[in-house]
């Protein structure tokens, strides 16, 4: 009986472990994201598994150390520790950063439950705040130490390339494909494609408000012509993705027409040039940033104003 | 009886959208409005009539979207609004580029109705934020962008050439005169000896205050040893001159001696220099933002302080 | 009689000065800071002498201002006046430097009366933050003035040095030493030693916390590899010092095991590496903004947690 309590408690935890790939986005779904586990998978089966271990770490120290029970159970002290993980992953170039991912995986929940703590009070979701502000610091870390390297491949998904001479047709397909995959901070078309199944699994809204997004920056994008190379990349794409489903859905209890979402959404795009142009001289990727900025911005508008 | 009450409507737009022009300057008068309009348009007819259009563009936006009524007639939704349309006008470098005006005009309307909502609570003017915001983003925006150019001749006003080797004798009259026109971004001697006369007309004490403003800033930067060619351009007046009226005349209901106006007029000097240090790597030229930090810092300790 | 009054007043002045030097290690205890200024006085007689006339400026400022009464009298209003009168003597190379001193001991002094009327309110302690801003805008106003210079040797506490190529065996005392002078902004053997014995002078204590603070701190920059030199510089240790004795015993009411100072500690090497790769590039040193940054979020952190 205590064995099939314990297989009980494991299963529930890798239940809620693979409720974090879907807070991501956002949403809170198992299925949605063991979908996006998948796509990680195929794109690197040892980047899913630490990004799986890291998931579980972080809802393992939200259930231990304090974290909000109903928090722990949505998967919410996952998301960030996954991104963490990833970001270790496939930016730090050291042959035992692996063994950093399981503290960072703990870090963040930690940090996670720490913010929670203060913007509740203030009436503001977290978002993804321990992930960007981790990966930054670690980052910087990185530059300022001798023993650490920044992997060098790690340019292909950085906007210091994004005057690129590229003169094709920019094609929405790909870039909504790979936005949607950016978001998990990768390049695969396999990824894209199962994380935006995942949305539409999560419910019909997800995958609409998200096809939505995506084709209001692209939009946004072309319309200030930015270049067609990494418009492909996804990179204009993914903060408005994550900002109309937050704004438009996830703290929009009418669901209306989401108006002020695509408002949100358009604004994503200046706000990461901006960012960009603030941090790439730091050797700093925006990363979710913009997300998080134009998210903010609306809602506490959203707060004076009573639209 | 329609058509008359048609052009009394197109009359009272005019008024407040001159009233726009003087609110840059921390007043409401219609005819220093027009002064200042007459002196831009001496240094070029097509930057006023943008300057205008954007004006009404500001204002129409403030009272079709919900602004506040009385701030919509006392020019508040206009001087943002010129100041952007201005600023797009100067610094973007596209044949295009009045096509953007009527949009940023709008634009700046609308953030100065969201603004006014959130600043309005916490008790603090929003002054030119929505100008400095817009316009650091634009030019990022154009920095990062393939389509978009700076204008060359931007340098001109920006401190990056502040250590021009010049040694004349620093003139004060001059450094009004121009420091006066550098508040609407522009080098122009006539534009400057009418703002100053338009401030006069508003009441004596914002001529007054405005002189007294420049001269402080003016031997706060001798007495650090500044080069005399930024003295001469008026780069270390123009904010002064906003403050020491924001502070020591519109915020302060007494009107005794403007002590703590002097000193924040003295205060501008040092923090236009850090702000140039911090914000001219970035390519951004520091505009009006001096004047935003040094009135929000004295108006805050004010609440704080009984003086 | 008026003449002991007089003689009365002048020792308590005097008295207060030194308090200044012991509340730079938030301590209030007059031998202390008597030991601590003759440390910097081994180092250099004049930096002392102008060191002790800025503390006894920032305490006339308090007193005749305004300032709280019992925080004059602990020697609040001298700590921030004399870092920033030190920082001038080392960082400013005119031979009149020493005439700005005075002049920055008052304007810290007032900085530390309107800083405390706003952070009291917030509850939040003011810190370094006048020493550090002033430093930050006195070294930015540098900068972008024609008639002052930066000293070269400046560059000798600075972590643009970090990199050196050094590879000899870290020494944890030496590092130690080194790093209770850094509070200070000097690099001296004696100065160190006899600060760390002020700390145990003003009690028990406040000599372990510091040994235990540079001791994490150590470790923890050793961990991440960073190179000797810096190490034993003292440079990851001076804000870990400060830290661990704000976080772990003097915001601490109830004096249990400092479990959240050493945290506190720890993350002051990551926050130092952040600023310095943020700041840096500006010219400026990260001074005690780490040891600002990490004690503010723990102690904003607590106010949220129930520990």
């Amino acid at each position: 009986m205590g064995h099939t309590f314990q297989m009980k408690r494991g299963f529930r935890l890798i239940s809620i472990s693979l409720k974090g790939f879907s807070q991501v986005m956002l949403m809170e779904n198992a299925f949605s994201g063991g979908l996006i586990l998948l796509g990680i998978f195929l794109y690197s089966p040892l980047l899913a598994t630490m990004a799986f271990l890291s998931s579980m770490a972080g809802t393992l120290t939200g259930y231990y150390l304090g974290g909000d029970r109903a928090a722990v159970k949505s998967g919410l002290y996952g998301f960030n520790s996954l991104l963490s993980g990833m970001a270790v992953m496939l930016f730090l170039y050291v042959s035992w950063r692996w063994m950093v991912v399981p503290f960072v995986g703990c870090t963040a929940g930690l940090l996670m439950i720490l913010f929670s703590k203060v913007f509740n009070k203030l009436h503001i979701p977290v978002l993804t705040i321990p992930f960007v502000l981790m990966t930054w610091i670690g980052l910087m870390l990185t530059y300022q130490i001798d023993g650490l390297h920044v992997n060098p491949s790690f340019v292909t998904a950085s906007p210091t390339q994004w005057l690129i001479p590229y003169n094709g047709t920019p094609n929405f397909f790909v870039s909504l494909i790979k936005g949607v995959g950016e978001v998990f901070i990768i390049d695969s078309f396999w990824a894209g494609s199962l994380i935006l199944l995942a949305l539409f699994v999560a419910g019909w809204r997800y995958g609409v408000y998200a096809i939505a997004g995506a084709f209001i920056s692209w939009l946004t994008a072309i319309s200030l012509g930015v270049d067609v190379a990494s418009l492909d990349l996804g990179l204009y794409n993914y903060n408005a993705v994550l900002t109309i489903i937050a704004v438009g859905l996830l703290f929009d209890e009418r669901r209306n027409f989401p108006f002020v979402g695509i408002l949100a959404a358009a604004m994503t795009v200046p706000v990461t040039a901006g960012m960009d142009h603030l941090i790439n001289p730091f050797g700093l990727p925006a990363l979710t940033s913009p997300f998080i900025i134009s998210t903010w911005i609306f809602l506490i508008i959203r707060k004076f104003l009573p639209i």
